[in-house]
């Protein structure tokens, strides 16, 4: 794909994007519901396009819990339909006056919500986040140009071209969704600066990927998903409340954002809290790696490197430090952690305070388990992601995050003086 | 000034920041006062650091103009100084519960305004900058970094420490304030990378400063400034409004950025229109660039070139473009803005809509001058720019828009199934 062509491409978003800011509600819905029918009814074309991903995958010898991500088949193909369905359930947050006020001078002005316009977004995880993108910037009145990963490719095009299809045959315009279908990494670097068309880039996947994005785009990034989430058992906890809230963030799901990888422990209750736990997460076979004075009560455990405050594992693995204060425990944290999800065990309401206005992140919790970060968990419906970063929105992003706002000012003549 | 350096910069900014995050409103806005007094006590130490900036510039030639803007005296310090109090009087935005909710499982929800944290600005203009944006960060929580202009680096600094000097006589943290005084680029280019210690970066200045920091920054930026505002006159327009509105938007100020430097006029007001305008812009010396049809009205205007219409002219120029219908307009000032104000003249409401709902910008304008487009106007206080990107702010930036949110979660012991 050449950068004139990549440009036509973003020439078509923005045009999109200016049909699709003025289209009802409603019609969105319509459009919304038939593409979800798209996907039921055309779904061999997906699973022959996904066969081919799944072949390729297999011959490179990927491994198979990769592949099992990359897999369709027909219940995950119709919970990807349903998905869709539940976004059109959604309340379209463009057009909200956010705010009105009117000036000495008469001027009356309106702050209202509006779509952001062209959403880029680079992912390399399964193939129903196609689906997924399109169906919540769709809804919130914005273009999406994709760019997935080269493991799904087959399957992210068949996609795709159902969502044009739909969209075409209801006479609307294809572009409100877009793929980049050239896998070639240059391409990528190229559409990170596609500036004039694209307003903004939402990486989704790894570490890895979302540090490049970061690095190399020149459009705005909004910074979503690593989580290095901490747990802090306070002196003043209720160990009933912590020891499962600890068992349920570390354990539930190793592979998320939101899971508990490290725990901050008050030394005057590590003696009572940690032997209990420990034998808890024995249980998953989660390795405990401790600071001295951790090590000296847990003799089980794996002596902590300094590497391991700062680690996402991801893992069966949990990093552990005691600490002689809330204070102490807040600069750890503060410190270490990646501004997600960081949760206090406490029965203290002033000592919880503390933590929650000192402690940097976009979710900041009390006696409850650090999983809870997340769109569905909020209320929110759905999420295009998780922010980590402070600009624009934070934590999860739903609809409402995917817009922007315009002031409108109504005005009988009036000039500056 | 080394990467160690400068990483020890940020780290005593991280740190300044999470003091300042709990910092009371009225012990803020106490100091503030403080600072707005020893602008005026210590103003000698100004002026003596300024006539240093005014002779290196005088020696190196340059423009009476610029060493104009560089200069300080006594009542543009107590402008300074005047315009630090007035921010003492905004509201601090800083600890509004902006929603609450509570979830089926009773976690309790509360999105909570918080600063940002560290704001790194990057300026290129007077020195007045310095004393302003140590207000507005103060002010809304936030630590900041600056990096001026080496033309005015013995004014900024000598501000700097007197705001530091102020900040350590209360007790306070120095670090709240900081300037980066090494005016090497290549610092400078090493500051917009330092994302783990800066939130947010905002460039103030011209249209290539801001490009600069667009292209090289990795940490978040809000882009501000530039702006090819656009005035369109409809067919149903009341020229007695359209007139005084042009002069007032292009004319008033020339070298602002929501100055007008674009007219649209529907042809089918054309002729009636542009002979009384011109008239009026002649005795401002205003050069018209006009397409084919305006030059055929207009024997004094010059015809544009394909470059005029997107030109920010800053300048007595205006170009004239004219349109057959309201569709075309928008069509035009979508192509060719920079997303920042834009008017309709028009007495007709459903054709001032369409404008409004279509036009791409942060702020748009039935029957009003684009120059209200600015914090006091809007009755913001202040404002720190004008931002012309969707994420995060969009048009006048006040304290507000310096801040950031988290979500404060109670829970009573709730984990996730």
């Amino acid at each position: 794909m050449t950068t004139a062509e990549l440009n036509k491409m973003g020439e078509r978003a923005r045009r999109a994007a200016y049909e699709l800011q003025t289209m009802k509600q409603q019609d969105k819905e319509i459009e919304l519901l038939k593409c979800a029918e798209y996907l039921s009814i055309y779904k061999e074309e997906i699973l022959a396009a996904n066969a081919e991903d799944i072949k390729r995958a297999t011959e490179a010898g990927m491994h198979p819990g990769m592949i099992d991500r990359l897999r369709l088949d027909d219940a995950r193909i119709e919970a990807m339909a349903d998905g869709m369905r539940q976004v059109v359930k959604l309340k379209d947050p463009c057009g909200e006056v956010m705010e009105e006020f009117t000036r000495p001078n008469g001027l009356k002005i309106r702050k209202v919500r509006v779509p952001i316009g062209v959403i880029g977004i680079i992912y390399e995880s399964r193939p129903n986040v196609t689906a997924d993108a399109f169906a919540l910037t769709f809804k919130s009145g914005n273009a999406v140009i994709l760019k997935g990963g080269s493991d799904a490719i087959s399957s992210n095009i068949a996609i795709v071209n159902l969502m044009r299809k739909s969209l075409m045959s209801s006479g609307l315009n294809p572009d409100f969704v877009q793929l980049i279908e050239d896998t070639d990494r240059k391409v990528t670097q190229a559409f990170m600066k596609l500036n004039k068309y694209v307003d903004v880039l939402i990486p989704r996947g790894g570490a890895g990927l979302i540090k490049s994005v970061v690095e190399k785009s020149t459009i705005p990034v909004i910074e979503t998903g690593t989580g290095n989430c901490h747990i802090y058992v306070d002196k003043y906890a209720d160990l009933d409340k912590a020891v499962p809230i600890i068992v349920n963030a570390k354990t539930q799901r190793i592979g998320v954002c939101n899971a508990c990888e490290s725990l901050v422990v008050h030394k005057e209750v590590a003696r009572l809290l940690m032997p209990r736990l420990a034998e808890l997460l024995k249980e998953f076979q989660v390795e405990i790696r401790g600071d001295e004075y951790a090590c000296d009560i847990l003799p089980d455990a794996v002596p902590a490197t300094k590497d391991d405050w700062g680690k996402e594992y991801l893992d069966y693995i949990v990093s552990l430090k005691t600490v002689g204060s809330v204070e102490e425990a807040v600069e750890h944290i503060n410190k270490y952690n990646t501004k997600h999800s960081e949760a206090i065990i406490t029965e203290d309401k002033t000592t919880a305070q503390y933590f929650m206005d000192r402690v940097d992140a976009a979710c900041v919790y009390v006696n409850a388990s650090t999983r809870f970060t997340d769109g569905f968990e909020f209320g929110f419906g759905a999420e295009i992601g998780i922010s980590t970063q402070k600009l624009h929105a934070r934590g999860p992003m739903g609809l409402k995050e995917l817009t922007s706002y315009k002031y409108q000012i109504y005005g009988t003549g009036q000039i500056r003086t």
